[in-house]
């Protein structure tokens, strides 16, 4: 099966061709910020056609176009429901319509988490697998859900894509989200710079001395023994331990893959969630199974394939 | 559309004939503990045919006789899947082949959240909606979910029935799962007392003096002014409140339905909750409505309607 993929983010696309569990050709397009979607699809349209060429593919044996968005989008109606400051005319758009004109494909849409746990699920981390959740460690928390083999999606779209904004802490930190003590507002990156300030020590830790308070300074900081990073660290394992429980409790999957890019110290958090989870949740059946993602920004290009195989 | 509906608990079962939201006649039979299940089989068949003949129903108008029952089941293979010390040796008995020979009905069995959760949405406060959660609030939190008009299920039959178990303070309590800080450990029936125990004030409070710490001597307390009182009554309510919220960002529901003892005390545990909601939870398209149950034991034997609808 071959497909044009277009992982669609707030500055940049990937386009990519894609043949089962293979990226032919890709290539990345540098889109400023500020800009329409409409004035963006001649681009993707272009580099789409430049990607068949270089891969000596005919349009005509391509199944599909399947987008990955950075939004929530309403995959049945093919179209984009609603946007955060990106791509604000993007709803208005029948992205369906421009896809047949263009290029005579099939068009598909889908959240760029779900996409990523599609992928995953197709050729990464959770091949053969039908019940995943999938949580994306980075600035914020992202996630999504797959039960029986099909994406949770709910009534209104959220379903599974609210992963990181599980209460940890009831009387907690405000999210951005809007609710109280979320995984996100307890520990992640945008997040992490706040608790930090406030941790009796810090000023005086290692972790104060970095130009920024991120997680690849925290990591590197409580692996050299400093004691407020390691103290840090370990609570924010606790919490995405925490999470992870309370999310096999909700969707009862078979494994959890964590992506993101605190994952460059996978070796630390695959090992410390597994765990915890073998130890605190309740699966009278056996165990979840933990495991870092595989595919990177790849997954969201791979999903392609099994979005389009829905058809 | 008319069934033999039985609710069994650890120590009753009630039996009932019912027609569509009608419920024709009932009786509880009291089984004492630690029976076999097979030794109660005889007593619903004779209970069922008794019913029948007082509600002047045909054994042959029947569609089907459902059991809700008080443990994990397969409802796809029609049988008990694990039990907790009640009807142990339930998993090994063919229910289906039982109902067929003694009653020539068509059998279905369901846990008996999920069964509570189908009768309120066939016949109480779901009525119409596709998209549920329900908590029951009691000894524990007991839960289940419906997602596009589908109990969700999960991949070992343990989704949405863990609903009390999100974790809430991550750091919290050792649950009686085995996990840590869920929703059941800091705020229900079974865990209050050691709460109130360790609470500031407790021994000189109100609340103290009861015969008992459980949540009608909490909420009768507390609305008489007691001090102690109003802050556990508002820690519980705040963690009830906070798990909805986490309810809501799991299954994106429309409702949420709260059951279970307390709600005596509904006057306060509703608004308490929908105003948290109204203002905490991630729900651009509107408000998850926030109900109280409306069939209490009810709620099981019409859930048999729905159940058998599915055949």
């Amino acid at each position: 099966m071959r497909a044009i993929a277009v992982d669609l983010g707030g500055t940049h696309a990937t386009v990519a061709i894609v043949e089962d569990r293979n990226i032919l050709e890709s290539e990345v397009l540098s889109l400023g910020s500020g800009h329409g979607l409409a004035s963006v699809l001649p681009l993707l349209c272009e580099s789409s056609k430049r990607l068949l060429l270089k891969s000596a593919t005919d349009l005509h044996s391509v199944n599909g176009f399947a987008l990955s968005f950075c939004g929530l989008t309403d995959s049945a109606a093919r179209r984009v429901l609603s946007t955060n400051s990106k791509y604000d005319d993007a709803p208005g758009l029948d992205l369906q319509a421009w896809c047949k004109r263009e290029l005579g494909l099939p068009f598909r849409i889908e959240n760029d988490a779900r996409m990523a746990l599609l992928g995953e699920c197709y050729a990464g981390a959770g091949r053969g697998q039908t019940d995943v959740v999938m949580i994306t460690l980075g600035t914020g928390i992202g996630g999504a859900a797959m039960m029986h083999g099909q994406l949770v999606v709910g009534k209104h779209i959220l379903g599974g894509n609210l992963c990181g904004h599980l209460p940890v802490v009831f009387n907690g930190r405000r999210c951005t989200c809007g609710a109280i003590g979320c995984a996100e507002a307890e520990a992640a990156g945008w997040s992490l710079p706040q608790i930090a300030k406030e941790w009796p020590g810090f000023a005086e830790s290692e972790l104060a001395s970095k130009p920024e308070v991120n997680f690849r300074e925290l990591f590197g900081c409580a692996s050299a023994g400093d004691r407020v990073s390691v103290e840090l660290r370990d609570r924010c394992l606790h919490i995405w331990a925490s999470l992870s429980v309370g999310l096999i409790h909700a969707y009862d999957p078979e494994i959890i893959i964590i992506g993101g890019g605190v994952m460059q110290s996978a070796d630390v958090i695959v090992p410390y969630i597994q765990q915890y989870v073998n130890q605190y949740s309740w699966t009278p059946w056996g165990k979840v199974q933990i495991r870092a993602a595989e595919l990177e920004n790849r997954a969201g290009l791979l999903g392609a394939i099994p979005l389009l195989a829905q058809l």
